[in-house]
């Protein structure tokens, strides 16, 4: 095989220290821990607290730990890619502002939005980045501050989510393995389920947008359930099939942690026991666009070069996908 | 030469009807038209009017006139990338909401985000998706609605920036057509003079920060002119000299359209007369992401295969670059 493919050769992860505990959420709105855990999976999730803080400062701990472990100098990487819905600001980008705070100075950088599944779509496209030849080390960040876009006042959403920061860098490899496919879907029909309301071109923010609550995360949840659980896990049987994989193919599944019940389904679908099936949904929630590479992350150590992995997301939108991994160390 | 290349096949471009001119400035903020004409170049700006209209309304007519220019259905696209800094919401993706809006349902699709220069790095970003052989109908638009955006109590931002759209069409090339180099960079210092201050998550919308006028473009105008004269016109060198191109072998220079001076500053750079440079920021001003593809389809009737382009951009990050193209039809 002389083509070039794109491989992780490194990943990292980061959450904050404070624990927002099911029993404290108690406190805060109608809910308990017993409906919470049966329904979500969902003990506690990390919470970034401190006044100026955004984003980009979990994803520079991510950031420089790769540094670190890869043993390379910031002025090595070529590009940086951060997939967030919760940037530091609308602009300029996340990706420059952590480029600057980490002293990647060679690396150009932008921010994908593609909401749960920025992550998986930014994975793909700093694939083909590196595949054309055009760039050797690239940074794939996937960060959101939930917290920030969380109305703690709506029990149906402020028990879902939580803050952290993952990421991995992506480099040629020449022995076939690496990022190896992938099925990226998208259906627009989704934007009245699950949406920001205000805080857009559509409408700007207002005293009025902001007095009713507009700026917080929306969410049918019955309706994104539904599509969720057959999205995720029709992608994924899709991709095992295209790729002529069985159950037994695969070592890992790596699920966006939205809901343990929708990685249950996509788990079933896919035949796949639950010991081939990471989560940690329980300890942090869904961080959006850092639930993936927190779980390559934690489970890094257990991972064997030339495993099948497949990650797989769903998320506003609509938009998912799934990605088949040839484990490259 | 074997090796797929990325070309742009075809190209369009949207605005809406309202012209704001400098006449109707005057009657606005302490300004005129003599000054803002001398200072920028800008005539008259475009802006969508209507209740609920956001950056996806703009697009939509840009990919309906590619898909009809080039005879092909919306099924036949595999992507679409959306370089917007006014997007319809923080979430979903316009990318997505787009794609729903026009049938793409095919595409899988996302937004990037890197200010002024975000089009010339979906461009690139575009290109690699092609290159690496995953995808051959990949959409890149440029759209914002900068008015969502715009203090129209300042005189110093009101008078610089308008509504647009523009699009291109990427296809796979084996003749060397098409994108042939880029030189891309970012600068995080450059964040503090050039942001919107609140609507992030280092500080989301409240009705603090909307009494403060938070949430329009701030910019420190003479240290990003300074920044912007010497990143565009340097990197536009730059790409020259790594092509070993005189400007006796490029066709024409498509800068990002922010001022006139800083367009002139990069033709002197390169040594080119005017008359190879696209400007139409007279009619249009600066609509950030659209500004190179409106520029790319009123000149489309000019352009002749084979013509090396070079586009350049210089915006908030700070986020800078120059594209080589060998234009491909």
């Amino acid at each position: 095989m002389n083509k070039i493919s794109a491989a992780i050769t490194c990943v990292s992860g980061y959450v904050p220290e404070y624990r927002l505990t099911n029993k404290v959420l108690e406190t805060m709105v109608d809910t308990n821990d017993e409906w919470i855990k049966s329904r979500t999976g969902i003990e506690e999730r990390r919470i970034l607290k401190g006044e100026g803080l955004g984003s980009s400062d979990m994803a520079v701990h991510v950031v420089n730990d790769i540094l670190k472990k890869r043993g390379i100098k910031a002025e090595e990487i070529d590009c940086l890619v951060c997939a967030t819905v919760t940037p530091d600001r609308i602009f300029p980008a996340t990706g420059n502002i952590i480029c600057g705070k980490t002293g990647l100075v060679n690396a150009f950088s932008y921010d994908i939005e593609a909401a749960c599944s920025g992550f998986l779509f930014s994975l793909t496209t700093a694939t083909a980045l590196v595949e054309s030849g055009r760039y050797k080390k690239v940074l794939v960040i996937g960060v959101d501050k939930m917290s920030s876009i969380v109305d703690y006042s709506d029990r149906t959403t402020c028990i879902l989510f939580g803050d952290g920061a993952g990421g991995v860098l992506l480099e040629p490899n020449e022995e076939g393995l690496g990022i190896q496919d992938s099925i990226l879907k998208t259906d627009g029909s989704g934007e009245r389920f699950l949406n920001m309301k205000a805080g857009g071109s559509v409408k700007p923010p207002s005293v009025e947008s902001v007095m009713a609550k507009e700026h917080y995360i929306f969410q049918e949840g019955q309706t994104v359930f539904k599509f969720a659980v057959k999205g995720m896990a029709d992608v994924s049987y899709e991709l095992m099939q295209k790729n002529n994989l069985t159950a037994d193919d695969i070592a890992w599944l790596v699920p966006h942690q939205a809901n343990l019940r929708i990685i249950d389904a996509t788990a079933n679908r896919m035949d796949l026991p639950k010991e081939k099936v990471m989560i940690n949904i329980n300890k942090y929630g869904n961080t959006t666009n850092a639930t993936i590479p927190l779980c390559l992350w934690e489970w890094e150590p257990r991972l064997k070069k030339g495993d099948n992995i497949i990650l797989a997301a769903f998320g506003g939108g609509f938009t998912w996908g799934a990605t088949l991994i040839k484990w490259a160390y």
